[in-house]
């Protein structure tokens, strides 16, 4: 089967589990990469898979407000990277992705979603009507930042491309540390509606990166859980 | 070994990788679960797997400008519920998180960090002098949104969390709609320097919950993956 369209019901899909000292030794092994091997390319499958696995990211009402920008062009990188501090990543990392945000959630946004609803389970759009009236009265909502709702919503994306990577044996390492500005400049967002809003560099970790070496530093469980 | 402390470095882990189907039947098993079945709970070693999971989410810096509250009180759980939109999951999941964030950066927190740094990593915190100074500049930038910062990485953390959930065959439900000022008063937030960005509610779907049966709407790969 093709990653790309399953639309499978969740109850019609065969789940199977991980241990949990599984899943956490993958977590363990992944860290934010500061050199990568740029002779390492991630094998097209398996990106494919990482791809489908973001598409599947949830979000507010299952509204989507984002464009995942995968950046294979070596000149666009060297480019991007002039905006992002230099970090060598940006170039040697095998693939590039800019998490870009809505910035507006207009009435045809609302709509193509309910159109998608209908395409995807095959019922008509007027069975979603109080589905429809209520998302419009979400995205139209006065003092609602729709920015700032969807730039939250670009980070559980985040979230679920770095587990999900990490789960796949795939290196990467989020990144904030770049110029919005420059990147819709260069990426030519200006008619797109849309705005880079947190990156991603993903491939395999040099050998020599010091930074695999280093113990991960997290708070202790007493100090970030607070049982009630 | 217990999931509590290990302080290995990456390189130190065996990573194990799952098949990309794999990790994409478990994402396309997850859903936003309506009806939990208030009878099964989650078995704790699994609980602690997630929470563990969840402690090991990246962030900006690895500051972890947050904190997981875990609530099993079933009088606060009601009281909660009251300010959630009287939304049933908040009572019958078998686990609630509120995930909170830091609304302020003080020098006080990043020290801590450094500290942190420095007794996981058994160096000294003059080592760590130029890191520190770079920390403390990137806190106390005029202009900085702390809150905004914050609740952008607690939006990482919750991505973290359901994509290890699925992995670990427990079912959730992310949740915006609460009143993070009522969540304020119930909680007792007034002197934590904390404020409830976004819940989780986690345990095992109802095997009446309708949502379960309908088809996962995301839209395609051609409409979320741009290519350049």
């Amino acid at each position: 089967m093709s990653h790309s369209e399953s639309f499978l019901a969740p109850s019609a899909v065969k789940h199977r589990p991980v241990e949990g000292e599984h899943l956490l030794n993958n977590l363990r092994w992944r860290y934010a990469v500061k050199k990568f091997d740029p002779a390492r390319q991630i094998e097209s499958a398996t990106w494919s898979a990482l791809e489908h696995a973001s598409i599947h990211s949830p979000s507010s009402f299952g509204l989507q407000p984002w464009k995942f920008v995968v950046i294979e062009d070596r000149a666009l990188r060297e480019k991007l990277r002039g905006a992002s501090w230099n970090q060598s990543q940006i170039t040697d990392a095998s693939k590039l992705v800019v998490f870009a945000r809505k910035t507006r959630l207009t009435q045809s946004d609302v709509d193509q979603y309910i159109a998608r609803i209908a395409h995807v389970r095959g019922v008509s759009r007027e069975s979603l009507a109080d589905f429809h009236k209520m998302i419009t009265g979400f995205a139209s909502k006065p003092g609602f930042d729709t920015g700032l709702w969807a730039a939250k919503q670009v980070y559980i994306a985040l979230g679920v491309f770095l587990t999900s990577a990490a789960m796949l044996g795939i290196d990467a390492c989020p990144m904030e540390g770049f110029d919005p500005g420059q990147y819709y400049e260069i990426l030519g967002l200006s008619s797109s509606g849309l705005a880079a809003t947190v990156v991603a560099t993903a491939g395999y970790r040099a050998a020599d990166d010091p930074f695999a070496h280093l113990k991960k530093v997290r708070f202790s469980e007493a100090e970030v859980i607070v049982r009630r």
